[in-house]
């Protein structure tokens, strides 16, 4: 039985999905068509395209082995028809048709379908400011946006970026302007930190400060008002706080799904947009699928509603409609929310909940977070990541990790690992036990992951007691009240400096010596102890416990933690 | 209630055991005592120091923060008595005693206990070949083997070294002396192959040609009859077919668990070495744990008999047994066998089971092998990963997956997260669907895990008929035959050096003109489908399929793998 597919939308999904088909059904047809005179590109390399790291926009669109994927490449070498330019304006679901207009030259027509995948991908959120429509005011979209901006830059002319919105493309556009061409950016962000739901506030500062060192300014809790220019070129943003001199605008705001014409069409969609689907990705129409950026998923953790605008989820959730359209029944069963973003020499990755999102779902949990090598101590290449972990109390289930790390695969391959197991509903048992492959140049014999495990392990037994470096920083800001008395509990040298600059509030006794000089600490302050990343601090805070020493607090991840996070001691 | 505890060993299991009870029940006291005077050291460092990566052979005994962990460190700082030069020679279960002698000067004397770990750990497999005792023969295990080894070769007394089995320690010794000290380094290993069992024989090729690349020679199905020597030093090694030099000779033939003491005591012991312990660790006698080198775990696949000695299980297990010394549960629940070694600027890894152990195991299993990039293609840190998927047919239960790539953490993280899959016995969409954190830098949108399971899924569909770069050479070498016809399906370009070398039997007819070219390919042979790495033959084999040609192979990883794997075309 041979049949006819018609695919909306060229992008990512949309491709793959017809491929897929082609390959289960060579005997069927495939027409897919698309808006624009670009299709299957990545737009996910825009920023390095951006940034000079790929060098030509081209490749944006090629395959790995550079053919280039427009429309005769789908012809010959994967059997499906394209018809670019041509933009489909409603679906007819009782004809199965889909009535198409050409974009040129205003020409209508329909196509007819036995089964229709809607793949229309998402829109950058429009943020309907004053002044959007000005020349070097760019969305980062596809690959002509790519061009423009970079041209822009690469010919002298943009001295000065401001960046609206400090999420995934925010912040790669940042470091593209920032990192390569030396331009000032500065990003405006109307949440108070980076990555806002997407990591701890803890997290969000080690990776801002980094940016920071880097060259790039951050303004938080910032709304844009509008964006001025003269001779109808950008000149500066509008922030409800201030002025910003600006040759390039970024509006990276988040995206919204394009599904509209699913709506019309009388399809299952969510209130704010976004097509609703099963697990075989099927709408509640059972002749039309949709997937990637244009639907909604699963969250596997909450239960609830999921919007993932991910190139990996698109290919994945293609291949699973490719296979379905041929008689199928491959299920995609929903997400864990893994992401993860480059910062100049570093990262933020993570997947699962994070502690707010955790507590806004309903969940009675709390996080810890930990700092450590990478890998074995000894082995020269070794690196500190910080790790938070978010778990449920009660029922000891892992909720989430995130991180902040290098910039290299070490970290994100411990996210990705975390990642299978959320699957499976891990309690934090599972992540302690996790058989991470050993060998010195790639883990410690502890991984950081297990003993992230065993540090939440330790907290949901109240036998580590302790706060993260932005608790140190409220104890510390507040230390002229007298109420904590701060211990080092690293030998002297590596406590001396710190004792110099804050003879006043700063005591060392390092953690061998604690029983012998249990009679320093007083009994009515709260006794804060730090050491290098907290493992000291907390067989101190032991030895205080059974000297029935009760009010303690340790600080996890130590003082490598609170540099990375930054409090001036 | 206070107890005491003894623990006998004190290098990996034995000290976080101990250390994990005294937080957890600091009342209590525990002995740990050492026949050695060194304890608690990163014996997987050795290669390390060897090679020159790590400086100071003390480092391996240091904590992160460069305290040493010897006798004063473990009273101090956690609570643990130990003594060195201390021999356990028999354990008197109804007395509840150890017996005990000093190792230096005889004397003998018992503790008692309340609960007793045994931490006895594995040591090399000794070969009984005469001339093992010359000067220059070394075994690697603690680190006076590690000084005197590294010592021989910076004083220049080591022109060529012998190593004596491809396993994880033999590899890691090849390198240290071939890489930084310029020594001619040849490999003597009694199987076909470098890490045999652990990885199939494509991947331990790849793995092998990189060395040899780097200057480590290797003679495989040899087996090392007798070491020779001048003036009590080692001059040569016989082997079964061949008298190789050598100054320096490495002994890396394995371990053995040391569980005599065990065993004596009446404790239940697999009948080659390794005390038998449950999920809690624990043996046969409830006030007995073993852990570590010493003792046998459960295989989660093949649910037999595991022995993996590896300071990575000693940690995990010893956390588990400190918990259920102070009254815990907590459970071990066994292994899936993951492990990396580096080798150069490539490394090695895998989880789960081979094809061979699949197969002895008396699963029906197939593997399938992939070759892709490890991020976006356009990404310039991009890199060649090989990865071999191990399926059960008929269930699509996923048994294993193992690695040749780079030496970074690129593969390393994938393995983790397959492993962290096959705790819950994953299926090969499970892996399709894996949510591996995508960005461009890190990751490809399909990510070569998720490729690796399509093409998993594409074989047991038999709609991916390939065979991999071994199969290929297997047919290649008979070309004289005429049975096969060999289409390279990539563009001209591509093929046009292949096509000079090999007129008579290489042709070219790229993959999107294979519908009007049909007419070339003849019907009488076997089509043999090249291209860069299987994509290209894949889409090729299909339309091939559909046009009723059905003789067809194509070759798994394509060019790419076949140049890894060393095939001379």
């Amino acid at each position: 039985m041979s049949q006819h597919i018609v695919v909306i939308g060229g992008v990512a999904l949309g491709p793959k999905a017809a491929c897929r088909f082609k390959r289960l059904e060579p005997g069927s047809t495939v027409t897919m068509i698309d808006q624009s005179s670009l299709i299957s590109y990545g737009g996910c390399g825009i920023p390095y395209y951006v940034s000079g790291d790929v060098s030509d926009a081209v490749q944006l669109s090629q395959t790995t082995f550079h053919m280039t994927r427009d429309p005769k490449f789908f012809k010959e070498v994967k059997g499906v028809d394209v018809q670019i330019l041509t933009k489909a304006t409603r679906i007819d679901r009782e004809k199965k048709l889909v009535e198409v207009e050409n974009v040129q030259t205003g020409e209508k027509g329909t196509i007819s379908y036995d089964k229709l995948v809607i793949a229309t991908g998402a829109s950058p959120r429009h943020l309907g400011l004053p002044g959007e429509d000005l020349e070097g005011v760019n969305y980062v979209c596809n690959p002509a946006d790519a061009i423009r901006i970079r041209e822009s830059i690469s010919k002298g002319d943009v001295g000065k970026a401001v960046i609206i919105g400090a999420g995934f493309i925010g912040l790669e556009m940042a470091e593209a302007y920032a990192d390569m061409w030396g331009v000032e950016t500065s990003v405006v962000e109307i949440a108070d930190q980076i990555m806002p739901r997407l990591v701890s506030p803890v997290l969000a500062t080690m990776g801002q400060k980094h940016m920071e060192e880097n060259g790039v300014d951050f303004y938080f809790g910032e709304t844009v008002k509008s964006i001025e220019g003269e001779d109808g070129k950008v000149t500066r943003v509008i922030t409800s706080k201030r002025t910003l001199d600006a040759d390039a605008v970024i509006v990276s705001a988040g995206v919204v799904p394009m599904s509209d014409i699913a709506k019309d069409a009388g399809l299952k969609v969510h209130e704010r947009g976004g097509v609703y689907v099963d697990e075989f990705m099927r709408t509640n129409d059972p002749d039309i699928y949709a997937g990637g950026d244009c639907c909604i998923v699963k969250n596997l953790i909450t239960k609830g509603d999921a919007f993932l605008p991910l190139g990996s989820m698109a290919n994945r959730q293609g291949r699973i409609i490719g296979n379905n359209l041929a008689g199928g029944d491959s299920k995609f069963d929903g997400v864990v929310g893994s992401f993860v973003v480059k910062m100049f020499e570093t990262s933020l990755a993570g997947t699962g909940l994070t502690l707010e999102a955790a507590k806004a779902a309903g969940f009675d949990a709390i996080s810890v977070l930990l700092i450590q090598l990478d890998r074995a101590h000894f082995y020269p290449t070794k690196d500190l990541m910080t790790l938070e972990m978010v778990v449920e109390k009660g029922t000891r289930r892992v909720l989430g990790v995130q991180g902040f790390g290098s910039s290299g695969d070490a970290m994100v391959g411990r996210i990705n690992a975390v990642a299978a197991a959320l699957k499976s509903d891990p309690v934090v048992e599972d992540i302690s036990n996790m058989e991470l492959a050993y060998s010195p140049p790639f883990a410690a014999a502890m991984d950081i992951l297990n003993a992230l495990a065993n540090l939440a392990d330790n907290a949901l037994r109240n036998i580590n007691r302790g706060v993260s470096p932005d608790g140190f920083k409220e104890l510390w800001d507040n230390r002229e009240s007298g109420q904590c008395y701060f211990v080092d509990c690293r030998e002297l040298p590596d406590a001396e400096p710190f004792l110099e600059k804050n003879p006043e509030y700063w005591h060392n006794i390092p953690q061998g010596e604690i029983y012998n000089r249990i009679k320093e600490i007083p009994e009515d302050k709260t006794v804060v102890l730090v050491c290098n990343t907290g493992a000291r601090s907390y067989e101190a805070q032991i030895m205080l416990d059974e000297k029935g020493i009760k009010d303690v607090v340790n600080i996890h991840g130590g003082m490598a933690a609170i540099k990375k996070y930054g409090v001036d001691i």
